[in-house]
Parts: structure tokens; sequence; C-alpha cells
């Protein structure tokens, strides 16, 4: 067996947990295992363990405490937004998103389709921008909600939240606002993301994307909107998402967006110089390596460079074969065979999109991964190049 | 303080962890944080793990590993269950459930009768005894389903699961088969259940109740059943059940599962004689006191009993402030200051149905809990009935 030290750089598909983030979460599992809707003393103190964190949750967003309610996942936030607007404007039968949202907006909106509802999918252009012009086309009397993400998963791409954000407010609907929701998953955790400034009314995020563990995450509300659970039953999160709470991982979760929000700028300012040196040594040493959305606003730890003419699946086999995890196309949608529906989305040609791979750091990559990748990178693809009947002229440096 | 060692008598509301569930969890936030779904190596070593743990939880029911998806709660499995029958059977405006169900079957039914569904809800008798008679009258042809729970969370009353299922079976509804639910939170892992036995299509059960973490359940879909997905997304729980694995907690869910059915039948009788133990210390100690269903068949673990004339919380209060920990009414609907709907439904009078209290108990107590218990409770119930204005002439013994 080879020896060395394994290489994430697959972060956008989900994270190590911090350390401090399992410290905050194992008494949870261990002495407090109270159930936080007792009404005893050993129940209170894991009540009073869910408001530190929700209150921890909300100050990372800048919202209120009682703006969040705790979920299972990002893709039940999701749902769960859509699924409120909706029930909040039952005369209303349109909906706004994008072509490029997570299969958690995107799946729910095909869904409402069959129902009756009519679905706005806003195009991108090449470089993974929206078509705002079309947006403002698209905002009618009979939206009920806009659900937009805050930044891709795949290109690491952001949208511009607070324009949209502002555009919808400055549309007068008679019966009441549309409602805007950001799929912000990605973002939370990576870059500032203030609610007040985007103007928005819901917004999904995800522990397990941040260094929180798997299996939760949170819903932002605000406060004034109309809102209809999901998930029904008991009285927990205020009525507004029923089920036991999953107390040690919103603990972990509340850690996570502490430890988030301590260092974000820093943390950026780090993960932006790491993936930037990454690029710049694919790009220099395999010829014909292209970074998809580039020019375009990005999280600072996202990477996404097709190598045309190359299997993907294949370049990603020969990196875990050496140690070094990543993707292509989004982790949500591997190993379903299928082109990523966001970079065809750009109009990306398909012999590049099938040798896509998505580089995504965290705090825990350091330059010394970067090495390790460019140290294997360019000989997988110029061996993968030689065998590919399509490869063309293209040569690695390397 | 006081120095005592705790009394934990609340096992219906939550459960501790068992140290080898934590045990098989701590890998999965440590070392295997991948994501299942990833195609490399550290990614399939996360999803051999989920597999694993599937096919405990089908063992521990006697169903096909295939036939469980893992979900975030009982709740969503039971809002689940009912959803997906009835987008089964589109034509079907009618479902039937009890009285006495968990407010997650109980009020997603309501919430269906506000889309003009109609529902049977099937009363009890005072011996907590479902009425089979109107059960059979209310089948019909526009019945989409049937959701009837294992075992009572307040009462421990245990329903004819099998009976119920033979009944369905046995009408011939064109169109298809009246889909079976059963909410089996309460049940698994306390006594013997058998999917196969029971001849129902969908179950539901809850990690936090057998020494599993809160936050993950599951849901049993006999093969062949027709299935819509509540949460929808991405590709996981083969497109049953979207969202990224719970990973950790299902990797707990599947050792919980494992040790309760190694020794089912010698913990069940175990509870069973601490419980009557219990029952016989309480009642030969405060006179006045019943136990509600104790005729009937009953989990092994549950008590609830009436003290009548006293305010169930002030017992609660007097008991935590021993260091011992019990329920009035569910858990779930604690702190909602109404009257157990249950009880109500057994006819129990309200003077005593607002002196109920639920003992629960787990293979982690013992003997010397019951003890703890009755050096205390005896005394409570005195001081508190010589305080009440309604006590009437009751006195405890002790």
């Amino acid at each position: 067996m080879k020896d060395f030290k394994q290489v994430y750089l697959d972060n956008n598909a989900t994270t190590a947990l911090a350390p401090e983030v399992i410290d905050e979460m194992l008494p949870f599992f261990r002495e407090h295992y109270g159930n936080p809707s007792s009404t005893y003393s050993f129940g209170s103190r894991v009540r009073d363990m869910l408001e530190k964190a929700r209150a921890l949750v909300a100050a990372s967003i800048n919202a209120l405490p009682e703006e969040i309610i705790f979920t299972s996942c990002g893709t039940e936030s999701d749902n769960t937004a859509i699924y409120s607007a909706l029930e909040a404007y039952p005369g209303r039968r349109h909906i706004i998103t994008t072509v490029v949202e997570h299969p958690a907006v995107l799946n729910f909106c095909r869904q409402m389709e069959t129902r009756g509802y009519s679905v706005t999918y806003l195009k991108v252009d090449a470089h993974g921008k929206l078509d705002m012009e079309s947006f403002a086309d698209a905002l009618g009397n009979d939206t009920a909600i806009v659900s937009i993400m805050y930044a891709n998963n795949e290109t690491g791409i952001v949208f511009p939240i607070e324009d949209i954000g502002r555009l919808i407010d400055s549309r007068n609907c008679p019966g009441g606002r549309i409602l805007f929701h950001t799929d912000a998953v990605q973002a939370v955790g990576k870059v500032a993301v203030d609610v007040k400034k985007l103007n928005v009314d819901m917004l999904s995020l995800s522990g397990h994307k941040l260094h929180a563990p798997k299996g939760v995450g949170a819903l932002y509300v605000r406060k004034g909107t109309p809102f209809y659970p999901y998930l029904i039953g008991g009285h927990q999160e205020n009525g507004r998402r029923s089920g036991t709470e999953n107390a040690a991982s919103i603990a972990g979760l509340g850690k996570a967006c502490e430890l988030a929000g301590a260092s974000l700028n820093e943390e950026a300012a780090y993960l932006r110089q790491l993936r930037d040196k990454l690029e710049t040594a694919v790009i220099s040493s395999c010829p014909g390596a292209i970074v998809n959305g580039r020019g375009t606003e990005r999280l600072p730890n996202t990477s996404s460079i097709s190598f045309e003419y190359i299997d993907g699946e294949a370049i990603l086999m020969f990196l875990d074969s050496n140690g070094i995890y990543a993707a292509s196309g989004s982790a949500c949608s591997s190993g379903s065979g299928k082109p990523s529906h966001v970079l065809e989305a750009m109009s990306i040609p398909s012999s590049a999109i099938h040798g896509s791979i998505r580089f995504s750091l965290s705090r825990y990559n350091d330059a010394s991964d970067i090495e390790r990748l460019i140290n294997v990178l360019p000989d997988v693809i110029k061996k993968l190049r030689e065998i590919s009947p399509l490869s063309g002229s293209f040569k690695c440096a390397h």
C-alpha cells in the first residue's frame, strides 16, 4: 500500500468536522441525552444548548435567533422554503428559479410543475452570469416565490443576491411581497452572508458544508414572513418543524458557525490565494485546461477546471489511487453518469464537461496539498490524453 | 447540592445512547467524513457502512435491506408514509387513523382534512382497546391509507396490528390494496416486530427511542409498494429520500438495532418484571393510584399511573428536585399544558388525567431505581394531596 497523506479537495461535497465541533457534540451523546421538550432539569439543559446554538447560527448571518429553524439538511430547508411560500400565496401559481440550482430546488420545482405551477428557469451566460433582464421580465403578480442560490456548488459562481432582493422589493405586488429564498448552503461559512443586506425572506444552510456534521441544517425565515411547516407533528421549533431536535448535531452546527464567523475574512483570503495557486499551477502544467467561470465572482475555495477530451471519472480514479479526492460534477449527481447541468447551462462543450473536475478547498488544506496534486495531475492528464481517441493536439508540459 | 445518582424513567421520551452506539458513530465524525455519494474510495467506505447499517435495521424487523429508507426522525417517516400513500392513490380521498396517534400522524391527518380528505379517527375504549368493529365499517373503496400505531407512547398499549393487517388484506379494493402504515416508533427495540407477520406496507421507527441518537429514523416500505418521496432533490436513498445521508447517526442506528435484536426477549422480560415491581410498589404505597390500561397488552417498559386530584406537573417537579425524571402526558406535548389526548380518549376523568405520570424504563434501569422512586414518591403524593383543594379522602400509606 502506498504511504501518503490523503489530500481532500472535495469540500463542497462535504467537510471534515472541526475538532472543536466534535468536542461540542460529545456531551450531548454522553451525559446530556435528555429530550429538550421535557420539563425537568435534565431536559432543560439540552433546551438551553439549543437556544445557545440558535443564537450562534443567527449571529453568523446577522439574523435574530427566533428567525432560525433547525432542519435535517439543506434539502429539507430548500423544500420547506418553497412549499411554505406556495402555501402562503395559494392564489399565485408562478415560481422563478435558475437552471443551475441544486437538485433540492430544481427537482422540487419540477414536481410543482406537475401540480399546475408554472416555473421560470432563468438561464446563465457562458460566464455563469444570471440573465437579469429576463429575471425582471419574469416577475409578475402571479409570482409566489423566487428561489435563487447564493453560490453554485460546482463552479463557485456567486449570484448578485442583493441586487435580486432589491429588484423584488421594487415590485409592488398586490396581496403581498414576492417571497425571496436563497439556497446559501455553499456560501455560509465561506463568505460574509448578511440577511439584512441581502433582503431575503428565507435562506437555507447546511451543517456538513461548514465543518459541522451531516444531518443538520437550518432555514432562516425573516420575522414577519408567513410560514407553513413542511414536517408536521409536535410543537418543536415553535411549531415550525416537528420531530425531536437533533441535539448534538445542533450543538455542532452552532459551534461551526461560531468558528466560521471568528475568522471569516482571513480564511476567505487564505482559501483564495490557495485556490489561485492551484489554478495557476494546473493551467501552466496542463495545456488546454480551462477554469470555468474564472472571470466571474466566485467563492474563494472553489475551482471547476475542464480538461477537454478526457473522461473526468478516469481523472478522479487516478487521483484517488494517489490519495487525492476531488469531484466531477456535483457530488449530489455523481455516480449518475449524467453531464453536469450547471456546465451545460454555461454552454460549455460536452467534450469539456465530461472532462471537468471540481476542486474545493477548506481551512484544513495547505500548500503541500497543491504540491501533491501538481506532482500527480499533469502526468494523469498526459496519460489519459494519449489513450483518448478524441484528444486532438493537446500535450501536457510536465 | 444533593448528592445522588440520577434516575431516568423517561425512556419513551428519549433514551441514553448505548456506549456501543457512540463507539460505532465516532469514526464517521473523525476519520471517515467522506460524502457517501462520492465515487472515490474515501466516500465508498461510508457507502459500505450505510449498507451495513441498512441490513442491520432491516434484520431487526425481518425486512429486506432495500425496504429501508433512512430519514431524519419518526415524524419525517410518518409524514412521508401518509403523503406517499395519498400520492399513490390520487383518486382516493379517505384516511383511517386513531384518536390516540402521535401528533406526527394526527396533525398530518388534520392538515389533509383541510385539503379535502376525509379522515376517520377510530376511538378506543376505557381499556385503550381499539374499536375493531368501527374499523371494519370504515374501510371503503375510497380509503387510501390506514395509519395505526403499533404501541402508544403514553400508555404503552399495543394495538393488534396483525389482525388489522389481515382485515385490510381481506378487502379487495378495486385499483389496489389499501396501504397500511404503522408508527412503530415506541415498539421497535422493545418487542419483536416482524413486518412479514404484521402484513404492513410501511412502518416508522426512530433511533433515539432505542439508544441511538436523536435526528435519525427509518421508514420501511414493503417491496412493490408504490412510493413517492417527501424530501425531493438528489438521488440519495435510491431517489426515495434526498439530502446527504446522516452517516454517523445511521451507523449508530444500525448498531442500536443490532443490540436490541441480540437480547430482545431477555430484555423485554427484564423490563416487564421491573415495571411490574414499580407498579406494585406505587399502588401499595399510594392509595388511589391507578395504572392506566393495566389489563390490556402493553409494552413491557411503560407505565402510566394516575394520581387523582393532584397536579402531575407538581409531582414531576418534586421528583426532579430528587434527581428522578419522568413525564406527564407525552414528551412531545409536554409544556403545552393541554391534557393528554390519549388519556382523554380512554375516558379517564380529567381529575385523574391531570395527575397522570408516565414512567418508562430501559435496559439501563435496575431495581435500585425503583427503590429510589419509592423512597420519594409516596411522600410527594401525600404532601401534594394535603395542599390540594380537591384531594378528597385519599391518604398515602407511607
